[in-house]
């Protein structure tokens, strides 16, 4: 029997969950992960001491802060954050991100705190 | 003065370029580029040995042959081929993707060939 190659659909997994930054892991690429995260309001302040981070906006409107300026993203738009750069999201609406980084990358960096969240979270 | 931070917008890069299998990068995440490539037709059958490489479908409708299988991909889907594992991409109309995978892989993987692209062209 030959395998079954399905694809990987980013509305089918984004309509599996609806708690806000909470990345879902949908894909890995060698040592990295592919993850689907619904953000809306205003992360926390934190860094990535040892990894960039790639932020892909598929849905709605986010920003991300800097100490000295801002990006902001709509839909078919990236930004990779240089590792060691302090930063932080927000979106004003719901917005569906997805984000590619190393596998095991927490999503509150270097600070902890509330908005922790679960990692390696499959959807 | 502050930085100025701007986003990479798929369709102003896809914009500045209109040869096909000819990857483009346009960012890159630690080792790792996002590249953006066209597509029509038929590509070579080939296998990268060393690394898995994830293919996200923007605009149009691809398919990744496998000797046992295939699977199609529209826009806002993806799939990572694992490594070592032989792929034919094919496209019946153009179709835009967006490729990631470690700085340095080139397109013909283990084959080369009349196909093969220049590395590391960015837009």
């Amino acid at each position: 029997m030959s395998p079954s190659y399905q694809p990987i659909a980013f509305e089918d997994k984004l309509s599996r969950f609806t708690d806000q930054w909470a990345p879902r892991v949908i894909a890995e690429m060698n040592d990295n992960q592919f993850k689907l995260v619904k953000i809306e309001g205003e992360f926390v302040w934190h860094t990535h001491h040892d990894t960039d981070e790639a932020f892909i906006v598929l849905a709605g409107e986010m920003a991300i802060e800097f100490r000295d300026g801002q990006v902001t993203l709509k839909s078919g738009e990236m930004f990779v954050v240089p590792k060691g750069v302090e930063h932080r999201p927000y979106a004003a609406l719901v917005c569906s991100v997805l984000v590619v980084e190393p596998r095991g990358v927490v999503n509150t960096g270097d600070v902890g705190g509330a908005m922790t969240a679960d990692n390696d979270m499959w959807v």
